[in-house]
């Protein structure tokens, strides 16, 4: 791939700059266990799913309508058997995710700081408002972003509006992410460039088959680290 | 008020420019039916608030953090004897709420009109991102806006950043809002101007009480249309 005519760098922030998926694995494997007098391990993780993408049209993405579909699952799948005192502690569940520490990648700290000065660097992100402002400013990483987004989603129209608002070109744009169908596909489609670095867990939702066609059309690294090289090897 | 140098007008959402603490209110009033068995209508409203307000730096804003609240409050009531089908129950209201039509304020889209070329509009409201941008949508008002801003707070660090972020001078700056709180008081504070249209119901943390020298520093109206007026005579 060449970059050579890119300007802006811009980063989705969960399992890309710090860790996320993990937590939310933690706790459903908290919540599996809370129901298995109740209900198989597989069957409970269906249900669940299904309630969380169901929901995700009122809810959106982020933390809140993970604990409320939590909760729904439980009441479906119990008949109405939960105690109050389990549903309880499903929220108090998500208050820990919600407070919990801000880990961040490897090496994230380092290429932020190398690109910074020799790239306009931009975050973009979705998911609760609050939530995500408050992971950033604990990352201490907000000084190194022109720009923060967080956007309700991550669609082509969603960073077409981006591009417009900060009149940034396609061809000078590169997003770096973790998700094939919210950080590159629709980064890929408005003409813009993409690396994606997987992280070592994806929720079932954002995982998408490419064809090798596709697949040609980005790059994928294997960390942080790769990316500063090849990045600031280019401003040498 | 001297609005002479205005040249931005920015107006708060919920119950500025839509019907919102209706809804709310309402939801509460089933709420309080649900559990009349268990707990009086006054003990129920009081730990509702109380756990609503604990609640705001884990949720923020908006009608999921509301819904949480609901189900912790029933838990903690009920002593965990709440029904499994009452806290879907709960779950459901807040759907509807997300689901809820937009009712415009009286004149708000003459006012706009009236307004739009003449000055340059902005939206400044705080909630949930999914949620504020579905009923922007459905408002059929959001094309009369130059920048929408959902913010996770209004206080006057917020506004002070969204002054930076457009190039906007404090004395150009009028906002206006049913809250002195969240719009009335932080925009006084960074020497914009601020106009106050209360609506006839007010969320208890959103109430202040003001100095007589406080009250004079910005104007009450009872309607959009008195606005209209006044800023669209000063253009004329």
């Amino acid at each position: 791939m060449d970059y050579q005519n890119i300007r802006v760098v811009a980063f989705d922030a969960d399992d890309t700059l710090w860790i996320n998926e993990t937590i939310f694995n933690a706790t459903q494997e908290k919540f599996a266990g809370l129901l298995e007098q109740y209900v198989p391990r597989e069957l409970l993780m269906q249900h669940l799913y299904k309630t969380e993408v169901r929901n995700l049209e009122y809810f959106g993405y982020g933390i809140k309508g993970f604990i409320l579909s939590m909760i729904e699952t439980a009441v479906e799948l119990t008949e109405g058997l939960i105690k109050g005192g389990d549903i309880q502690m499903i929220i108090d569940w998500g208050r820990d995710m919600i407070a919990h520490p801000v880990e961040l990648l490897p090496t994230i700290r380092e290429t932020l700081q190398k690109l910074h000065g020799q790239y306009e660097l931009v975050l973009i992100t979705k998911g609760d408002l609050m939530d995500q402002e408050s992971k950033l400013a604990r990352s201490g990483l907000a000084d190194f972003f022109k720009h923060i987004e967080i956007v309700s989603d991550k669609s082509s129209v969603q960073y077409q509006e981006i591009l417009q608002k900060y009149d940034y070109r396609p061809e000078e744009f590169l997003m770096v992410g973790n998700s094939l169908k919210s950080d590159i596909m629709p980064v890929l489609e408005i003409g813009a460039e993409a690396v994606y670095i997987p992280f070592e867990s994806t929720w079932e939702h954002e995982k998408i088959d490419l064809t090798p066609d596709q697949k040609s059309r980005f790059e994928s690294l294997e960390n942080m680290a790769q990316l500063a090289e090849q990045l600031s090897g280019l401003k040498g």
